[in-house]
């Protein structure tokens, strides 16, 4: 018998995906972005993204519930970063011990409610059921100028490789507090009209797999160039980390200029190739590696 | 220390509410309906709700996993047709144990996408993680003309108070197959035009409850003309068993007559009255009733 754990997160995507061919005429994306993309008004898409965390999963006993409805907002929000979107409604749903304190219900809900303010997203409903373990689903909307609107999908040969921020270490504490990148993703869709765009969630390479795979395209990453963080304990840490929240991205050379414009951090790690993804060492010598991000369902 | 099972599940939603005050101009309808509302096209609201499902709380090991898929999109669908609406565009967050059989994953998508082609519902995405426990929370839109939105507040004093369907007996196995209540809900919005309508997910006098207090009115409900189902194991099953997703509506005296030409059933259980929920016997003496419906928190 095949279990989940055999394919994985990414195999069970693909396997659902595969099976779910949308045709509709409002559906300008469908499953294998950082958001669903829909027709909405005359110069705007609607965006639809929804996470689901999970005690033990997502947050251990340590977090405080401030932290965990902090995060269960701020990653939907980067999901709409990643297309270029401003997040503008949310559904939370809650599942909670009937154990669970008054105090920590409102914790949780002001730590959902500290970020929604800072985003300007609000809060519009959602549900509240019963679970021996806490678990947090938010869905949100967002909506985004068409002409900003970028996918994954979109990167050129030739293109440079961009990410903001630092990475790797985000478990040691960023992943509970981090500021999703909208205002850094809104510069950027303005400005250097980057060819593709994903949050890093998973880790920099599985992450960057997922833009080259719906690309159909290559990736040539400098190791030397990648932006590790102080929290990081190794580079490995920063390749596969997971949970960052930073954004990567490629721009077309005619842009590349005006990266320095940018008031925030963004480095230059690699180059778009023709096919295959490749890490280089200082030597220019190709690096091997044998896993490449988080999966929910690997042992 | 208060606890959450002190307030209960209703005492949790008002305190949320109460807190989230949204002033929004897209904003139609925030927390407190079947769904929110919010400007959309010219002629039509965007609707969005949302719903967790937990095994053990509104599953069992007893149920398959087509019909866990299917529950879990059809009380979303009830939601929208308690709005007088259509579905449209889902998103399904699922939290998977890691040795879940591949079987058991596609026989819950099958369920899900069953109903959805039922009811011409594009599934555009989500997120899996994984989980001890099976969880699944789907998030759903809809759209509805702006004439035919029909919220809980809404009910005046002197309206008829109907059911659709029979009510209770419903884990005896209804509410892991039942059918969302959309056809009925479009025929009531555009022929009989409901002042207020619900669906039945919390009990009928629960729900009622909510129709009452959202429209500032009072209830009178004849006990014998309850249409109770052959499956509910006492008329207390039928009014405060849950899960039944029929739906609860309240027409105006001018609209009464033309009930009759519904191609299917629907009761009339009692009358908007100006304050209080009364529940009258056969020899119309009131009956005392403890506890009105479901609540995920109280023990």
């Amino acid at each position: 018998m095949r279990l989940l754990q055999d394919i994985g997160e990414f195999g069970l995507i693909r396997r659902i995906a595969k099976a779910e061919k949308i045709s509709d005429k409002d559906v300008v994306v469908g499953i294998g972005d950082d958001t669903a993309v829909l027709k909405y008004k005359k110069n705007l898409y609607l965006l639809l993204t929804t996470d689901m965390l999970i005690e033990g999963v997502h947050f251990n006993k340590k977090a405080t519930p401030f932290q965990i409805g902090w995060k269960a907002l701020a990653v939907n929000i980067s999901d709409i970063a990643a297309m270029g979107g401003i997040p503008k409604y949310g559904l939370v749903s809650l599942g909670l011990k009937k154990n669970t304190s008054l105090k920590f219900v409102d914790e949780l809900y002001r730590g959902i409610k500290t970020i929604a303010r800072k985003f300007d997203v609000k809060i519009l409903g959602g549900d509240t059921v019963s679970s021996s373990k806490l678990v947090i689903n938010i869905s949100l909307t967002g909506e985004v100028e068409k002409k900003y609107l970028t996918l994954r999908k979109g990167a050129k040969i030739g293109d440079k490789i961009y990410v903001t921020g630092r990475l790797g270490g985000s478990i040691s504490g960023k992943h509970l507090s981090f500021i999703p990148r909208v205002k850094e993703a809104r510069y950027l869709v303005k400005n250097l009209h980057p060819t593709a765009m994903i949050d890093i969630s998973d880790g920099l390479l599985s992450d960057l797999k997922r833009i080259c795979e719906a690309s159909n395209v290559g990736a040539r990453i400098e190791q030397s160039k990648i932006p590790v963080s102080r929290e990081a304990v190794s580079l490995q840490n920063a390749l596969t980390g997971g949970e960052d929240f930073e954004l990567l991205f490629t721009v077309s050379k005619k842009y590349n200029n005006l990266i320095k414009s940018a008031k925030f951090s963004i480095t230059q790690i690699g180059e778009i190739t023709k096919r295959g993804i490749i890490l280089l060492d200082e030597r220019n010598k190709n690096i091997h590696l044998k896993e490449t991000g988080f999966d929910h369902f690997k042992l």
